[in-house]
């Protein structure tokens, strides 16, 4: 794909990994539109296959390749949920994933890379030695570079998440997703814009790793420096394929307080009774810091996944 | 009620409440399969109306009232999700419940009450107490009592989570229900040995709470005497309407070490994200410490409810 996927492109790519994904359910709870002044519904992405939207691109990418192509496997780096889903595509086409992880990258997303048969090299957690790392696996294997999002194939994936949150709910006034790459967000902003042209798309962003909101802001690309933040999803800089589209078609990037992610974060947990990660909050979060702004408003949240370390707890 | 429900009133019960309570999704997770060696399917009341199946009970007992006999609101003694579902319940009639809980009582679950607009009185943590202290609550409001479980129309209520469960899924060799007083597991049975006459009923109680099993496997009522399980929702006595309908129904009792409550919980939690209280747990901690017994079957398994302070983990 050379050109941002237009909706029969998403259209498509919906029939191609539906037999490999959830078709996750989008909830309510009376007791956060109470306390946020406004009309949420949830799409449920941590019940994702893998527990992350993720699994969404990266089946689209794995199953778009020819048999041949997928004969030396494919590789990617990610400290995260990108990286387990695409070991998971990847073991459905009986193929190998190569995965550069952080060596600093948490248990539990290490765990699940391994659970399902992805093999592991371990670099120091900075672009330059995942880059370069990356650089000597695809040299030694001959793998396929799978990016976590700087990629049409994955935008197009990450889209049907958007997609079937606007055909499961009533007219939404507003749609949210939160932003690290901006994979999801450019999807769901192709998918809205289609769908339901008159849906305000707003990211949601720790202020912790604002990158996307200065860049969207001050109209040129800034890429993220030393970010800081517990949305540990949410830590990379745009790519160059999903900066563009989001500078067309996204309409407001609001950045949260790392104390309002925790507080989302543990609503959502107690009143839902769902476990999401950090970077899945951060919209809710932005509803909580911004009431009068969402007030009456009926809004579609993508919760964007569940994988996080039950053996601590955030608050 | 004078006698136990038949199917005909279960299935008018499930009419009564529909209006009120969720049809809760069934789940099932291949990493769960996996590591029990069975195909199960986790019916989610913990997604219920109040975070657990007692809403439909306490919907059915409540909206079964006449208006004049709401009058003067309606009472119980409980420490746990019962209140607040009869809180709701009587929250949507218009009345006011008045609710005995022990000083003890979990903040979560006093909270939850309150929310509902519950009336809460707090005694001593003893039966004795809650007796003695719903008596002079009756004898100054007039409100009607509405046992937790020993009671036909919240077994009846009770009854309609397994025909969901039943009626969402293939034919299940096993269903599984945790029990305390009884309610959800003579509801449960009931249920079962009418729409799926060859479906075993096998209840799972925490170790430490065993008056379920010594009495099923006794031959006699043996009441709960100093229970202690992290299964708080577990630590009643059988009633003498839940005691007969068991002893008919049931086709066996299986106790839990809590450890085994605290891995299910766990692995409830991390695979299929979402939150489930230790009661909920009981029922998979059963398969998971007899997997010879439950090897390639396909089991069905009421996670009975999702309220836990989240302030502290029990891992």
């Amino acid at each position: 794909m050379t050109q941002p996927p237009d909706y029969s492109t998403i259209e498509k790519t919906a029939g191609r990994i539906k037999p490999y994904i959830h078709r996750t359910p989008v909830m309510t709870s009376k007791n956060l539109n109470a306390i946020s002044g406004s009309k949420v519904y949830f799409k449920c992405e941590n019940l994702q296959k893998a527990g992350a939207f993720k699994s969404r691109g990266a089946c689209n990418a794995v199953f778009s390749l020819m048999e041949q192509d997928l004969k030396k496997g494919v590789c990617t780096h990610s400290s995260g949920n990108h990286a387990a889903a695409l070991a998971r595509a990847a073991s459905l086409r009986n193929t190998k994933a190569h995965i550069v992880m952080p060596d600093n990258s948490s248990k539990v997303k290490i765990e699940a890379v391994k659970h399902y048969g992805g093999v592991i090299t371990f670099c120091s957690p900075n672009l330059k030695s995942r880059e370069e790392t990356l650089k000597k696996v695809i040299e030694k294997t001959g793998a396929l570079e799978i990016h976590p999002y700087n990629d049409y194939r994955i935008i197009a994936g990450q889209a049907t998440a958007a997609k079937e949150l606007i055909e499961d709910t009533e007219r939404l006034d507003i749609i949210m997703a939160p932003v690290g790459g901006g994979g999801l967000l450019s999807g769901t902003a192709l998918s809205t814009k289609h769908l339901s042209p008159a849906t305000k798309v707003i990211a949601a962003e720790p202020a912790g790793a604002d990158d996307a909101f200065r860049s969207f802001y001050e109209g040129r690309f800034i890429p993220s420096e030393n970010p800081d933040t517990i949305a540990d999803g949410l830590l990379t800089s745009l790519g160059s394929l999903t900066y563009p589209i989001i500078t067309e078609y996204v309409d407001e990037i609001i950045t949260v307080k790392e104390k309002s992610i925790i507080t989302a974060m543990k609503l959502i947990w107690e009143r839902m009774k769902i476990i999401v990660e950090p970077s899945s909050a951060v919209p809710f979060a932005a509803i909580l810091e911004n009431k009068e702004n969402f007030r009456d408003k009926t809004v579609g949240i993508i919760l964007s996944g569940g994988n996080v370390d039950l053996g601590k707890l955030l608050w």
